[in-house]
């Protein structure tokens, strides 16, 4: 993996992904005590990052590959991504999907135009059946993560960060990342590597999900015990990926591990104060950068926010909560 | 008013102004039955588009303006978009407000450092109550629309709307766009005049406060009966003003109603497709471009989400009911 992959994904993309800003409130400056710039994904099309890593690898496909489709499995937020990529680029999609995914990502993904196998995330493994349907029907296999044409895709808000941060006058911050299977985080770090030297990623997982944390503090691959349990559901990876995992040892700096209900509280908080709709797992980076500020160095901190496809109940939950 | 006021406002509010991205979802095209084509204002500083007219305003005052202070009116985003301009530009700023106009407008304009003054809607006349502050203190008062300064800083959003549907492929296009007294309409009427001359700017508004819409219509300036009575608070000004109704006269289609229900509808699309916060004041334009499709000519049509400054109760109702 390295920077010019990144570059021609961003040539690939350029006229189809949204180049998302760079927002800032002077209230959550008061809180975190430093200033936060937020880079919110969640305003790019199908409502999460995934949709740069589905475009940069549907593009490249043979035609005999686009006849045949792809499949991808995905909690949701790869899964829609891999559909709108694919729809525009006239290939079957097949996703496999946990059935205990939002609705709203089941849903959608069937809009789009996929076909949707659900299976039961605590007594089936998604690897499994999507490696077999995949041989079965000759599909093109779309990992979430582990897919080179995928973290170079994710990268490319790495390139976008390192341009935005410039003309805020911004070059030396840390940079919070959403962290699932490390496909968006990896990505980031190696257009930061080359774009904005000063910068460091630092991942963030939810409590009991904490895999890259461990891993990156242990120097080997650790797995998280639980499958499910937290509310953050577009980042419950069991591992990091074998691609990401030496891109995140070499260039991120340690993880930082944030509670749910502290999500729930950044949620409310850029309803308030930037009015965006986050989902838990994509809110993870901007609760660390207000609820742990002694976590974080520099007086900037740049946060990702990864998604923002949330079932209404849940969104109005954290609302009735904490706005 | 003239084109060059507001390319001078461009220039003063470079650097200060965040210029929002234009967004689209498939689902809303689908719904609408043409694209939709949304530029969020609620992405803008203090949640609404106020900040570019109020910055414009006060960047120009002079030394001894400054020092004496600015008074504004205003049901609460005028009011933010002054304290945070007033703030930046070492002013004191009292802003006279409705006793009912949403909390979170309140207490965002006080932690912005402005004073705030309530007034009772139905028995008190805030423009009597700004001129007699105005006069005692010698406050320049920075009226929210009827003010040549506010209206061009409004405008810059329609410069932007015209280089942006240029990128997008877009040249015909009515413009759909909220509105209270009419100085966002009117600026970007202006704005779109020049630099997009194929597209009309329609004014939208909620049912009984349709005072543009009949005033257009009768070719003449027509008061709304009621004072209070819609959720649409950012909105509900009871005439077009002296400087923005012959602009809207001379350069705006008829304007179209929508009902309160059907906002609380498109909050809750935006929220759902777009994953904006929206305030129902601001949803008007979308309500319209969604629900009254016969309203509407052409292939594309470009909404203006206003502002997005609403209390976390209504918006949860508006998910209830509608997400």
């Amino acid at each position: 993996m390295n920077i010019n992959e990144i570059r021609n994904a961003a040539r690939r993309n350029a006229g189809h992904v949204r180049r998302t800003p760079l927002l800032t409130s002077p209230f959550l400056d008061e809180i975190a005590g430093r200033q936060v710039f937020v880079k919110p994904e969640c305003l790019q099309h199908t409502g999460s990052f995934k949709y740069r890593g589905a475009h940069n690898a549907i593009s490249q496909l043979s035609a005999q590959q686009r006849e045949l489709g792809v499949i991808a499995y995905s909690s949701g937020n790869h899964a829609q991504g891999i559909a709108l990529a694919a729809r525009q680029n006239q290939t079957p999609a097949t996703i496999v999907m946990p059935s205990d995914a939002p609705q709203l990502k089941i849903d959608n993904t069937r809009a789009l135009g996929a076909k949707v196998v659900l299976y039961n995330r605590m007594t089936e493994d998604r690897d499994q059946i999507g490696a077999d349907l995949s041989r079965q029907h000759r599909l093109t296999l779309i990992k979430p993560f582990d897919n080179k044409d995928v973290i170079a895709g994710q990268g490319t808000v790495g390139l976008e960060i390192a341009n935005q941060a410039r003309d805020a006058g911004i070059r030396n911050a840390q940079v919070l990342v959403p962290c699932g299977g490390g496909g968006l985080t990896a990505g980031i770090a190696i257009a930061l590597e080359h774009d904005a030297p000063d910068m460091t990623v630092r991942p963030v997982e939810p409590a009991d999900f904490d895999d890259v944390t461990r891993s990156l503090h242990a120097e080997k691959i650790e797995i998280n015990e639980k499958r499910s349990g937290s509310i953050c559901d577009a980042i419950l990876t069991p591992a990091p990926g074998d691609l990401t995992f030496p891109v995140m040892t070499r260039l991120c700096g340690a993880g930082i591990v944030v509670t749910d209900k502290d999500c729930l509280r950044a949620m409310a908080l850029a309803f308030t104060r930037l009015k965006l709709v986050i989902e838990p797992g994509g809110a993870v980076a901007l609760a660390a950068a207000l609820f742990q500020p002694l976590e974080i160095k520099g007086d900037a901190v740049i946060v990702v926010v990864s998604g923002g496809n949330v079932d209404a109940p849940l969104f109005a939950d954290a609302l009735n909560r904490f706005a």
